[in-house]
């Protein structure tokens, strides 16, 4: 059992060293590897097939809403970039030029995209004349570039793949109610496919999307304490159909301004579900997204009957469940420690006295209990538990989060709470952008989000103590 | 009519200007719009629709011979472009250089990917290091950017989408057997699912992929006479291995270079399905690539029961067909123009009269005759008309290619049919670049591809008349 142990104790304990944790499970379960390109990654097929997963599930979820699929150039012009005052500043400062193209330079450098509001502004002005050309609901899926300085795997990279939709409305309401009805999409997707209990709520003013009228997230609580924003959805009003001159002619035969969404989820979900679901022995994933739902291990495969009784067993499953079988000559518990890391949601065991009696055995990866099972009932019985597994999943990762929520009421507590009980915080706020200024520099901690489950839990604001105006989650944040 | 004759009119005709009866399509049947970034094109919904539908199915195909899907970064260091030679020759002169990230001027300039294969090197070298590491066979879907000159809807531009193969073996025959497999893939799905027959064969020195040992392609027939290369699959031996160092410790402990491979095919091959089956109503979509299969268009919807009894139709087409209706206020003329215009295999009329006698009417598309359906038997039918179709389609483009082909025996023979024959034109070939590149220069014809299905039509090459080595297909190509 040497080898197996190597394994799993070449895994950093998340409590000695949760960011040292996180770094062993992505190279361990051959989720990504570094590239020779500072900060860009390179995501390998362990972890691309997570990807494929959650693009495959959300598409169908955006296209049962209308969403139709484009495809944007991926260079924006300097003067493109330029028209939207707010939007400019925040992107300008990470975005990376492209100067030459061949061995000319160019008249004038083009980004490469942090994101493509620009784009979508510049098309839309040109295919957008009438009431009846509206709405548009396009998204792209595609990779965007932020010249960041720190990056860490998944969670900030230098290039990253997502989603981004960007609408066009001809009322204000249709365009807050598409902004509301994505960042309600993210929601479901992210707790009945991902099983992550998400918060939905509103950014403050300061935390808010850069050109945008308002910002609305999903934030999730990962293992450590700290939250991460895991989709965000921003209206952006009529502000860039006025920097872009995008105007429809309505029913009465004026002009009038557009109202614009936009909406972005990205590859930092499969940093999410790796540190809400993972544990010592690696990964651990939910079997609605996992590539490999079930993995067959033979016991004793040089015994007669066994791998064809193993075969056999793969062949039943295939078609109803996504399931591979380990015929490789490593030892069992190496095949195991393996299958953990990896974090399949299911193992069937297979051996000679297994085959004697009928059976073989389901062992699920998140509590790792054992369950005997002929093999007539095979599918049935692997049916319901990864249905099992999948909700309580969702269960634990939720009373985690629920078990890390504390409400502050004064500076004193919210101080208190930040170094002592990791988590969201709960505390009244003033809606003063001094107060979130004072927090972060002096705790760190981060206004998440304004809750659409707004309650009063006092009168007056954590930080400095006048009447409140919002409840907020606060918490150190990715 | 006005209205539907100026739509249909509003198309140059193919034979008065193919080239602007292309770009009409293209912009008609709204699959494209050009950008203001020069040379940059952007997919609108209906052409973004054809490539997803391209990427499921070859995709599946893919994964069915073992492919694993990847992410590289898009970015490749100035350094690693040129470690082979050939490589960066033929690429260095059309990439776009990223010179600065930020505020700050990077230390060493990157290149937006024009292919992969040097990033690909680059992380073979760290991953690969036992027999038990291979082979690795991996792709991408992602887009690349070359800088060209002149460009034109979907067949050049300056970012194109595409998946780019990249495998590595352990011997030469393997990567060999790789690199003609996946030319095959593409082979079956252009016939079956494109409905566009092609011609295998191999590239000439010449005209092989820049560091590759051997290139293989397909080549289709466009309706002009002209070639377009619609595939490439190549064998590039151990020369990258040697160049970057990717070696393994074979079986008997030695160490040994992988042979690799690298295989792609891209958007424009939405150029070849507008060119080989169009016609001068517009797009013809062969059914199994067609976003919309079937459309519903109600004749005289204001009469009592016509919207009802098409939103029943449609009803019992969902799920198994991409069926849509047409309920804009729209003239039924205009709406038939419009799902010509958008190469929609099939309509379903359906008027009062219709509904009286319990039937629908199919209208194919490609042919545009007419069957009158009852409403028990209409997906029985649609089924059966959707398949004829495809079939119709597939056989019509090979008897187009087919009879686009001549022999030429010598040199004067060689140039009339260049200037009169349009199509492919089978000749001899001595195996010299000199009679190539006199061929070129002053016919403008190029040689596609020395066919797999290899014949010996006469002794000696068609351009010096010094004894023959090879068929090759020659043509005018895009």
């Amino acid at each position: 059992m040497a080898k197996e142990k190597k394994l799993v104790e070449s895994i950093t304990s998340m409590d000695e060293d949760f960011a040292q944790w996180y770094t062993d499970v992505v190279k361990k379960a051959e989720l990504m590897d570094y590239s020779s390109i500072k900060g860009c990654m390179i995501f390998k097929p362990a972890g691309y097939a997570i990807w494929e997963n959650i693009q495959q599930e959300l598409d169908r979820r955006f296209k049962e809403t209308g969403v139709q699929n484009v495809y944007m150039p991926m260079f924006i012009s300097e003067g493109l970039l330029n028209k939207e005052k707010e939007h400019v500043e925040g992107f300008a400062p990470e975005v990376a030029w492209v100067t030459h193209g061949g061995l000319n330079s160019l008249q004038e450098r083009l980004c490469v995209r942090p994101t493509s509001e620009t784009l979508f502004c510049d098309f839309y002005k040109n295919d957008i004349h009438s009431y009846r050309d509206l709405p548009k609901v396009y998204n792209q899926w595609c990779s965007v570039v932020r010249w960041e300085k720190e990056t860490r795997p998944f969670l900030r990279s230098r290039e990253f793949l997502w989603q981004e939709g960007h609408t066009a409305h001809a009322t204000e309401e249709e365009a807050q109610e598409r902004t509301e009805q994505m960042l309600h999409v993210y929601e479901r997707f992210c707790e009945d496919v991902l099983a992550i209990p998400v918060i939905c709520g509103q950014k403050t003013e300061k935390e808010k999307f850069a050109g945008a009228k308002a910002t609305y997230t999903i934030e999730a609580l990962m293992h450590d304490g700290k939250a991460l924003q895991s989709g965000t959805s921003h209206n952006f009003g009529d502000g860039f159909a006025k920097a872009f001159g995008i105007q429809y002619t309505d029913k009465n035969n004026e002009l009038q301004y557009v109202h614009q969404t936009s909406w972005g989820l990205s590859t930092r979900l499969i940093g999410a579900i790796i540190m809400v679901h993972g544990d010592n022995s690696g990964l651990v994933l939910p079997p609605k997204i996992a590539p490999v739902q079930a993995m067959v291990i033979p016991i004793q495969q040089q015994k007669e009957g066994v791998l064809e009784k193993a075969q056999e067993l793969l062949s039943t499953l295939k078609g109803r469940f996504r399931a591979q079988i380990d015929l490789s000559e490593k030892s069992p518990g190496w095949k195991f420690a393996e299958q953990e890391m990896r974090g399949i949601p299911v193992r069937i065991e297979l051996g000679p006295k297994d085959i004697e009696k009928g059976q073989c055995v389901l062992v699920r990866r998140d509590t790792r209990e054992k369950y005997p099972v002929s093999f007539e009932e095979l599918c049935e019985r692997l049916e319901e538990l990864l249905s099992q597994i999948q909700k309580d999943m969702f269960e634990r990762a939720k009373s985690f989060r629920d078990s890390h929520m504390s409400d502050a009421y004064d500076y004193a507590q919210f101080k208190d709470a930040v170094e002592n009980k990791p988590g969201f915080i709960r505390g009244m706020w003033c809606g003063e952008k001094a107060c979130e200024e004072k927090i972060k520099e002096e705790t760190t901690a981060t206004s998440r989000c304004m809750p659409f489950a707004q309650e009063q839990i006092s009168d007056v604001c954590v930080c400095c103590g006048k009447p409140a105006k919002k409840l907020v989650y606060w918490g150190k944040a990715y």
